[in-house]
């Protein structure tokens, strides 16, 4: 069943594996006249490539985008674009002692008994890989966006214990100027999370994160973390109700991405624990002529799956790396019990989640550029 | 742009206002042969109907559903299938007043600015009366899962602070015996939570519970919840990889229930508190002829998006009810400030995720049949 | 698998049995705002009822349609319209005798072999009392065209070997003064067109055709016919390139009409016996501010799948009624020899292509007004 | 809005312009473990490649086929499959002096009313060269379809006034031995066949087709043709009632491939001009345990949309090449008159219906192998 798109009117379809010749992606139903450059393509992979720093995955794999169609003189035609980022020639020579095992928390298990075959050398459509073509496309989404406004971010809000001390409403109004979206402000915010190595807003927090991860990544284990997504200058109206509720396709989005275990939206879960008239966020008068907006943003953004307004605040959780440098019990393909030991060598990211920053960022572009594009013929 | 539709190869779409002639489904895309009763919907949908005990929403309202197409002599033709629940007549009067509000905590802000139009009668396409649809529709899924084995459970976890004492676990394992899992005992479970007036499984909170909501009902105030879902007795292989992962399947679903507000998979949003050689499953020796278990389930059931065979399990959140009777600041279609009062004699619901119960595991059942029906071309 | 669908952004489910309940439709993605009464959909509905005339079957079933949702006010809300054709209490004891025998022509053996399960009373899905939900559908879908000043036409074009002889280029002539296009004049044709009682536009050829219709009656047998359709008054731009081109959008329109079995535009088959420098229209300069206009029409309104300004002409081929007053020799379904024949009282509708007329219109509207729409997001 | 997408499980998603770096295609929903080699990819290529043969486009174009991703030692893996026909370099600049005129027969006008921007240097998406993707598609559907003994074949039926003296009556009793299909007939057929430098199976008409198109050529002129399409040993119950008929599904296929102006099934547009007593399949008792069949096959092999066991016939138009050495009247851009005349040199193919046929058998080949896993989930 063919399974590999996202989106309706704005639809990626990603294709290719981390140890075939390459990995990546067909836009269609972009809107002709974007421009869009190789290098702003190039830049946003660079925000999600291993190497980077010392606090994500050693491999320096330098991720050169390729575009096959779709952009002519700079601009996109509404043909499908193809992006693709070819691989670099590897040696898989060491994956063979494990070739017959069943990988503590990962996905060889599942897929031998889905497909009856999979390519033992690296994760499949599992790799984490994939998801550079999500970033790739998400600069095109990114054009779109741009032609109303929308500004998204996302950062790490904690690792494993330890949480950031900002919130979301702190960070939300370093943007505004008088209640008025300063997209000069938001720049400034996002440079400064971009410029951390573990994207994180909160400065004084950071040595402690980097220390935790130093620490666990000598003993060869591995920390989850929370990323906090926050979209602003959001226009009234995006999502549809029921099935495509704006939240249900950012759920739906963020649950695809490897390592995900949950998405929650305003106050999420914690919302279970107040009471409806602590919870309802009341409507109070616009300044100049903007939208009515409400006192509180505890919904996070919408009202009824549609957004109303208010910027979406949301958080998802990714769990620690499966890939951890310690013997773990395990079954080989015939059953019978096994020690699993990664091979010498092997890239060893001490949280996973650092890496999808970028990527959270790049499935909630997707998500509200088709839901702008959703929403040209909701009235004539 | 069309969003009313739920399902890929067994699709359902929804239709119908709380205040218009009635709500229904088509049921388009399920395999013919199926026996299907009338009586077994309307039993489906009497679990979810308010007015079943003084916990929920005092309105009576018998939901009767009618066959409009595609049962032949009891069983499904592999036509479409047409369920509708017709509504009763209503005095909408009351609403008048009303009418201009923007209503805190509800969709009809939104709804008016997305589409410029709305009936103020009710909750348009977001009243919860939508999800009986739903519900209706999942009596047919069943009848899929059924030729399965597959087998699914929800129940309140927590109200406001109070949690049950039962662990999954727990639950799961009341259902097996000596590891083979007992369709006798999976069903006494089931009986003993719908027995309860919260479906709980819990006896010991369930008395605190039902007081907790006492309280808050007489205060015109409104509770969140927590839900938990379990889902048994699975075929290794179900879900795909990248966007139609299972997890990513079902938060789709969750997030469009009304209310809902977070979804996790086994150890959620906790799984970002453990470390990597505490969260990873250690895969063991399976016992009999039966699939490859895990030692422990943090995963939750599925690794890469895919069923491993082991429990899926999942909790989602619920705001606290949207109507309270408690006067709320708001503002008028016009911008203006103004009291917003729910009419006397509106219903009170003071903790909608209650009845959400069976809409939880019906949107469950709809995910789960689909991904079945999916998986038949996985191999040829 | 779910097929009961048409259409991408203006989407319609239709459901229901010709013995059943009903039948009916589901259109979702209709924009808000539209007014649509039930008067005009009973009045479409009425054009392709039975018994309208003697040329076509005899039953009389005034088709009531119900509008079960999405229409609050006289307007569309946004929510999906559920509109329902309920169907008369039916005596269906007279198909007894032929409940286990292949009806040639017809499709009952292949859903018995499909599906395993035939309601032997009527024709399945593949009733053409199914197209009236069709036709309810266009009506809505007219709305979206009335608002870009699209107006479209069919007609019978010949009967057997009867042709009129009138082309499309003289019906296009009558709507227009100038080159402007007349929307009264087009009402006129139109009008002309459906005063017929076999919707042809030729006075002169019509009581021919009246005379053959009669004579085979008579003789219990049936006849094919060609219907011609003209759409006028399309901006340039709609259809997307490759396979949503214009052309395959409606020639998968109209093979999915009961009976038919060709379809071709401009020249179509006889384009064939062309040279090249006879077929390609040359472009000529616009009067006035209007588009750039081609002096032939041979490609009938599309170049490379999108609509070039002029005018759709397009054929469809209705091979003659299965259903026929006349022995023929068969098997049942134990695959034994046996003689077929209709039971006394059936319907008998000696050319059932002319109650299609009103059905290729619809199925013509729906697939413009989903071009209308899905040409909102070409350009930003 | 995403178009570039056939198919509902086995879905392909083709790209790339004849001037950019190349045409591809992904194809999502290929069942796992299917041999495909990328020697049958670059075979089949080959077969449609121009300059095979001086009665097709001159130019030499080798297109070597690369598979990008989805296929692991030589099978497939149920993951997305990209396979990408790099362009070779190309000298672009002859097409500089035709850039601002409107190419009559062509769709530069209607892509740049459409879309703002064209690239002048190709036919953008509408190139006959975007044919080559999905004949590299259909290699994998065949995978599919040769698991169910489906076969399939096309060839030139008729170019200009001159038509072959075969009927496929004819050429389907060549390939049945004692009612029993043969493998090694069909195979000794297509072979003959694709060894006529025109695809035609009748060796006595040849020569004047042959003659035909070196007259048409030397006047810088251009042929239409009628292709017919067989496919056989067909199982009973492919194809879905309503809008996935197979006829509709063929039909939207056919009028997809460039240069299509019609479609027509069975006896097509000359059943309308048959009784119903002449037209109706009458059922016969089937010989061996074979399913039931029909004594003649004017339906052309689907009875209600659904397949019946009997070959599918089926005739596609090709209009004459629009591309001609012949000066045109046009205009330019800016809607004034001028003349077009073809860049010195540029390819030239008299009758683009040739290279076309390997591309009807290709889509064919797509709709089979998507009706195929359709099926699977019909009944459980």
């Amino acid at each position: 069943m063919a399974s590999n798109s996202f989106g309706k009117i704005f639809k990626i379809t990603t294709f290719g594996e981390s140890h075939g010749r390459g990995i990546g992606v067909v836009i269609d139903g972009c809107p002709a006249g974007l421009e869009v450059t190789l290098a702003e393509i190039n830049d946003a992979l660079a925000l999600r490539a291993p190497g980077a720093n010392p606090y994500t995955s050693p491999r320096k794999e330098p991720d050169n985008a390729e575009i096959i169609s779709g952009i002519f003189e700079g601009k996109t035609t509404g043909a499908p674009i193809c992006i693709i980022i070819f691989n670099k020639d590897q040696d898989s020579s060491k994956y063979e002692p494990i070739k017959n095992l069943l990988r503590p928390g990962h996905a060889n298990y599942t897929y031998i008994e889905k497909y009856g075959i999979f390519d033992y050398r690296g994760g499949g459509r599992s790799s984490a890989r994939e998801t550079a073509a999500r970033v790739a496309a998400s600069v095109v989404a990114n054009k779109v966006l741009e032609k109303n406004g929308i500004k998204l971010l996302s950062y790490i809000k904690s690792i494993y214990h330890q949480s950031i001390n900002i919130s979301p409403d702190e960070l939300i109004a370093k943007c505004y100027i008088n209640r008025k979206f300063s997209s000069t402000n938001f720049a400034n915010l996002q440079k400064e999370i971009y410029s951390s190595p573990i994207f994180t807003p909160d400065k004084t927090t950071e040595p402690k994160m980097l220390q935790l991860i130093t620490n666990i990544k000598e003993q060869g284990d591995s920390l989850g973390a929370v990323l906090e997504l926050i979209i602003m200058n959001i226009p009234v109206g995006l999502g549809d109700p029921v099935y495509d509720k704006l939240e249900a396709k950012l759920a739906s989005a963020m649950l695809s991405i490897p390592a995900t275990k949950g998405f929650e939206i305003g106050r999420g879960f914690k919302s279970t624990e107040m009471l409806g008239s602590e919870h309802n966020d009341e409507f109070v008068e616009s300044l100049d002529d903007g939208p009515v907006a409400t006192s509180t943003n505890n919904a996070g953004g919408t009202l009824g799956g549609i957004s109303n307004g208010m910027p979406i605040v949301a958080r998802i959780a990714f769990k620690p790396t499966s890939s951890i440098m310690k013997k773990q019990n395990t079954v080989n393909l015939s059953g019978e019990k096994a020690d699993f030991n990664l091979p010498e060598g092997s890239r060893h990211d001490p949280c996973v989640a650092i890496r999808a920053v970028p990527v959270v960022s790049a499935m909630a572009s997707l998500v509200m550029a088709d839901l702008v594009l959703m929403n040209k013929t909701v009235k004539l």
